[in-house]
């Protein structure tokens, strides 16, 4: 049978949050680059909550950001509602979110996906992947039996591989919002030797705006001055007119209709085969572990400006309808509640992520790469940060460049990626900051700082961002300087100014870093007496304040990093069989020779080998510039 | 297992062009309705064309909003693009005719149906009608088990039902565009003794605007001045920024690659089973049934402002993709074109819309409706016009008043509900101006006249509408009059402006009417020398023209409707029994008894019932006078 034959440099296979950044992120840097969806309507789609950002996930769309990736620009264009959270703490844990417009943003980056040179979309189930004689990726097939050659490829399949839906009794063999699954890829994958999982999520309800009552309900909104995601979005296009969310709670009624059908739920009743996220659990999980919780949080947010359908957030489920429909029924202001869309849980095909290179590239596969839920993850930020990098790197493998491996000091991306390949995981992975070790140095304000440089080296960052970056950081160090060198006497006006933000009056001289290190004064609130003070960005001016208060802080844990580096640079050798270390015990050597680390951190954070392992491995590593001086040197070269 | 059980006045099921207009009717006219989709996302998508209206079409979307439907108004909101097509021929054939954005229309209806009072939208997928003791329709039942009580029902499924789509050997089992089919319904209406049908229809290929070379099309535009659809859209409104469309030809190449994959076309393999629009063919059906044509009008359409997805009018396909792709490239502009979406096939079951009344209800389950596809027509606008009867209808029979059922003297819709209820159609129904036997009294510009009082008489006009429309009346009437009243002299001013437009100069005196019937004349320019002429808007003396310009053609046209009343008058009786009549022919007798005609117009229009046959029949109803006068008297009643 004939059949279209086409040849591309990359095939990325799934248009979601991960799909998107994989393929603009080839197609930037040159590549001809082909993305796959089973609905082209569905580009970028948002199947559960209608937000970017929140607690971590805010540093992650910086940092994508920083890199050249598309997903804050896009909710800066098409958001609806905006807050910086966790403003009252540190400003390590200060996280940006924003409310979508689900039907904007999905439209916006379809926009910018079919704007963009050497990209070409194409409707269209992806079912088998193609490798050539070393099982290096060359291609991939749609049920057409359609030909794509490759140099690389991208799986981002999101929730979509087998999947499943499910309301209590009532199951459906579709994918999310009742959407084509894709069907075959998986027998593909298993046929070429990937360890499957499967994985399952769940979405709460849609209700009908106009059959709530708000004035049971907390309004929440949107911060004063929002601040935007993208670096490059000018902060006055983003003060929009916003739109209100709403708390409400649960409570014990509701507990107890949760509890008296617990038989039918698929979860409980053993129908449901996946395992499912920790962190974002179904109400009926939360009922069930936290027993002695008298109520859960509800958020009620819109999903856009467009409709009356509101998100029930918090409230996942796959109970039956009828029990939906009595449980939603309990929350305050949702008496009378008209459900549009079921709950759900949605079961899928994922991969074991250990199979994967930190670079995001099947260990088995050379040129295969993959991003996103595909890969054990939870939530859109974690898919985005994965499809951007799986797309760099599989960039730069055509290219001939290094891979783009961000460690756990450079980035959330860093963490995130390196728990996923590293760690055992079983469950859907969600980025949280405690899972960051150098919080304190991952900050959101500053991931411009870290990260616009690599992105620029990788090519998707221009010229002029380049350079503003580097600007920004010299302007930031001279203004650190000069303030430091302000010395404050104890004058009226300064007195008087110290006792207006309650701080104690100066007994004698002292510089203004001194008095900015005061938690009750910071940067701006000196100005009046810092005569000199030269007028600076808002972005620099943070920078500085942040960098003074917390000095003793990020100066200890740069030094954290700097041990971190060392155990970093410690190169392993590739392919390498442990067995050939005596010393080591048999787990670790099980677990070595099954993650192949690149180096001796990586190895040190498997879980199942023990610091005195990673002594063993150091002693072996010191011996090779006798027993293999080859290697020796191999490891020990100082290129990067 | 418990389930849900809700109440409404009237279940709708499926959120298209019909349910939509149907579900708003329901509503408007003060009834809980309840509308059930297998997607929000999907309400009242465009899967096919992007644009409403066009040949007889455009009169249709202008009948219904002078009903109170919603089509007009929301193409009025959402058009990219709109031209009267045919200005070069007579009125009764001047067709509006816009291009959608579809997302945009979609998006735009959504929102109207989420914001009516009384509407309830459900995602849900209905499985099972239900009815009580005496076959009266009294609920739906969901896949979930949901129960949804009512006093009537309209199913406007669409293509949805058993929908299978087919390109070539490849064949999923979904609904347009991927999404999910409805698959239970169908065994629920055979189990209830309805006659189900099995159609197809087909859409082209979308293609990747980039890819064109529009250098070699011909650029279509918009009208300068722009016509809104609704007589209630302030025509200021819609003097947008217009995109073009492209016009390019299939060519014998074109033909011969189509010609050499025949035995690969789902159709001519015999794989595809159920019948095809005549009247929308797909390219290889046109290649095949006209083998002379050296080549067909293709015309490239935008989908809607925020894509680059384009249209391929004219050349719908179900043959494989391979053959698609060389098929799309012979044509010229489309060299290097980049399909992003593949032409199919789309099979589904429908009913034989025999089953039904003329008021849209099924003879053999009251207050069960139907409106659209399911009953066996094609088109949006075919769609959406029995929808709202179907609705109107729905809510007529709960609210204990007399069914809206149009004549073919009064509407297209009549005639087009007419056709499908009385003559037996094995093929997809699509409106032409051909079918309407009265088409000069049924033109586009006077829906209002002819249709905007019966709104009003159903509850779905305003009062402030159809004050309007009594005026506009009155106003074309006195205008009329008044210019028949206008002498006109052999002036120097009269023979020069005569001169001007090529017309023959006067010899005598003649009135202003007279003037006007001169086909290279018209009322407008005759203006200068009609110094008493008052100012009327616009919609008026367009009227005025076009009645006395048509004046005698008109008058017969009117003449021949009284006759054709007359017929329409002579009601027949209910649930007869056509055997009862001796002399009528065999085969007359079995039709007859299959319809039950309302009437005797009715009854002539029914293939298989000769003028012999109604005759018979007329004398037969004469002497009910002495056999049954109680049947007779009630036959024969004056209340209409």
């Amino acid at each position: 049978m004939p059949a279209i034959e086409e040849t591309y440099d990359v095939c990325v296979v799934g248009a979601g949050h991960a799909g998107c950044e994989a393929a603009l992120a080839c197609a930037r840097l040159g590549l001809e680059t082909i993305i796959f969806t089973v609905s082209v309507d569905s580009i970028a789609m948002m199947p559960c909550n209608p937000n970017i950002g929140g607690s971590s996930k805010g540093h992650l769309v910086r940092e994508i950001d920083a890199l050249g990736g598309e997903m804050g620009k896009n909710i800066d264009k098409t958001f609806i509602q905006s807050k910086m959270l966790n403003k009252s703490k540190g400003p390590a844990v200060h996280s940006l979110r924003a409310q979508a417009d689900k039907a904007a943003y999905s439209m916006e980056m379809r926009k910018t996906l079919q704007n963009t040179d050497h990209l070409t979309i194409r409707q269209a189930e992806v079912s088998e992947i193609l490798t050539d004689d070393e099982n290096h990726i060359c291609g991939v097939k749609t049920v057409s039996g359609a030909k794509y050659n490759c140099k690389a490829a991208v799986l981002c399949t999101g929730t979509y591989l087998r999947a499943r839906c499910l309301t209590g009794e009532m199951i459906t063999h579709t994918g999310p919002n009742g959407l084509q699954p894709a069907t075959h890829l998986t027998d593909s994958l298993v046929a070429h030797g990937i360890e499957m999982y499967r994985f399952k999520t769940g979405t709460p309800a849609r209700v009908d705006k106009r059959s709530l009552d708000f004035s049971k309900m907390q309004e929440q909104f949107g911060d004063e001055k929002v601040v935007p995601f993208s670096f490059t979005t000018n902060p006055d296009d983003v003060q929009i007119d916003q739109v209100s969310c709403w708390l409400t709670y649960t409570n014990p009624k509701t507990h107890e209709i949760i509890r008296n059908n617990l038989d039918r739920s698929p979860i409980y009743a053993g129908i449901i085969e996946g395992t499912g996220p920790r962190y974002c659990p179904s109400i009926e999980d939360k009922v069930v572990k936290f027993a002695d919780k008298e109520r859960h949080q509800i958020f009620i947010e819109p999903e856009g400006l467009n409709t009356n359908e509101m998100y029930v957030g918090g409230m996942s489920s796959s109970l039956p309808e009828d029990v939906q429909h009595e449980m939603y029924r309990t929350l305050p202001g949702l008496e009378h509640v008209k459900i549009v869309r079921n709950a759900y849980a949605i079961e899928y095909d994922c991969i074991n992520p250990n199979q994967l290179y930190a670079s995001l590239e099947f260990k088995k596969i050379p040129g295969l790469f993959s991003g996103g839920q595909f890969n054990g993850s939870s939530g859109y930020e974690e898919a985005a940060c994965q499809g951007l990098i799986a797309g760099i790197n599989a960039s730069m493998k055509i290219l001939g460049k290094k891979p783009c491996i961000l460690d756990r000091s450079e980035a959330y991306i860093g963490v995130l990626i390196d728990d996923l390949v590293t760690k055992e995981t079983h469950e859907p992975y969600r980025m949280m900051t405690s899972r960051a070790e150098y919080r304190l140095l991952l900050r959101q304000d500053n991931a411009d700082l870290r990260l616009t440089k690599k992105g620029y080296e990788i090519g998707l960052i221009s010229k002029e961002r380049y350079d503003w970056v580097c600007k920004k950081e010299q302007l930031i160090d001279e203004e650190i300087k000069r303030v430091d060198q302000v010395k404050i006497g104890a004058s009226k006006e300064v007195q008087s100014l110290l006792e207006s933000y309650g701080s104690i009056p100066l007994n004698t001289g002292t510089t203004l870093t001194e008095l900015i290190r005061r938690p009750e004064l910071d940067y701006d609130k000196l100005a009046p007496i810092d005569k000199d003070r030269p007028e600076l960005p808002q972005e620099v001016t943070e920078q500085v304040n942040i960098n003074i208060k917390y000095d003793g802080y990020i100066k200890r844990q740069i030094k954290q990093v700097e041990h971190f580096k060392k155990l970093e640079k410690k190169k392993l050798p590739e392919n390498f069989d442990y067995h050939e270390i005596s010393g080591l015990r048999i787990e670790a050597t099980q677990k070595l020779n099954l993650y192949q680390p690149l180096n001796i951190g990586q190895a040190s954070r498997i879980s199942g080998v023990t610091p005195a392992d990673v002594s063993v491995i150091l002693v072996y590593l010191e011996q090779l510039k006798y027993s293999n001086p080859d290697l020796f040197y191999q490891l020990n070269s100082s290129e990067d």
